[in-house]
């Protein structure tokens, strides 16, 4: 059975990724970090979704916060008003490096596990903005890794797979849902409350996912 | 004044390195690593060598430790007998992907003090079993960071310096000294004692790179 490190936030997209890897037939472990969010509510469903399918959880305490960002310093406003804009324009909510940062150490995690493979729910529909989820990207970082891991050096490269990076947010809940994800328990908003906001920008790219896909999102919102 | 981030472990070649940075003429950025070493000896060095040169530490907390290693589990022995050992044979003191993780986090603090480049102390002479030591690596890294990160997309792509990589230990001690490193306040024995152990490979090609480049260590061994 081949083995898989799966990049989990505990959001739609990457839990949907976790549910593709486990539907390919192999053998996940899902990673999440603790790297200085504003809230551990993606943490907490990180671990409700690994719970949920019985799988190991792997979280790696990373303190970027001294990496300036929107994301990880409380005194900068998170936005609320670029849902939908697909230009180039790199938003403020990047965090530097952030998903080199991940995939590195994923790719660490794998090496230790085993694995031949991670798994990312990047895309480039909604983060067209994010130079780290683009295609040329991913296809960079494989030819990375085969030159410095032991797998490469040894023939074997890390493959990095990326089932979501050109779905729409509708089609990415009709995977999930086709794939029985738990999406109950995920977490998307950029805020910590009890209830998701239902005003940030990722709630309203996961709001008009549900809608445009034609189901009920089962979370609760403010 | 154009800057650098400098990966510095605390040993004789990542301060040799930060010499030559800031010998040419940069704006310096040591950043350091706790990822769950047996011994905190290299932070301290690195502590006080960015003390002597009045510059600004990072040490970035990461847990790594439950990447299977001799350097992080403490279950398992440094070996002592591979010194001068220059086969493709992959050191069992290797901790999985841990330069691409380190180079990663280093991207990320680049973007965040503006820094255009960064310098890392490594060697293919003494380390050749390594993958992530190797000068293709290096390259791929630099082409993984110019698709991947925010710089790269705006056509100012991250540069890697490898001012040590091609030397014997015996030029990177003649390199120090002529740059005037405080070679007396770095730490190379993989034990973490009051002095150095003279014994593990690390102590050996220090010793010996001393010895040929006809210079006494400044450190106390046991």
């Amino acid at each position: 059975m081949a083995k898989a490190v799966v990049l989990l936030s505990g959001g739609l997209d990457s839990t949907t990724t976790l549910a593709q890897a486990i539907d390919d037939g192999l053998e996940v472990f899902p990673i999440s970090f603790r790297y200085g969010q504003r809230h551990d509510k993606e943490l907490i469903s990180a671990a409700e979704v690994c719970k949920y399918y019985g799988v190991k959880h792997t979280i790696i305490d990373i303190d970027l916060s001294s990496f300036r960002s929107a994301l990880t310093n409380s005194e900068i406003d998170v936005p609320h008003d670029r849902a939908g804009k697909l230009d180039a324009e790199i938003p403020v909510t990047y965090v530097p490096a952030r998903n080199i940062v991940f995939l590195s150490i994923a790719a660490g995690l794998c090496e230790s596990v085993d694995a031949d493979r991670i798994y990312i729910g990047a895309n480039v529909i909604d983060y067209s903005g994010y130079p780290d989820c683009r295609p040329e990207f991913f296809e960079s970082f494989e030819n990375m890794l085969a030159k410095g891991t032991k797998a490469g050096v040894e023939g074997n490269p890390l493959k990095i797979v990326t089932p979501i990076l050109n779905m729409s947010k509708a089609e990415i809940v009709k995977t999930a849902k086709k794939l029985k994800a738990p999406l109950h328990l995920t977490w998307s908003c950029y805020e910590g409350g009890e209830k998701a906001c239902g005003k940030c920008d990722s709630c309203i790219l996961r709001l008009r996912g549900f809608r445009e896909a034609g189901y009920e999102d089962e979370i609760e919102y403010m």
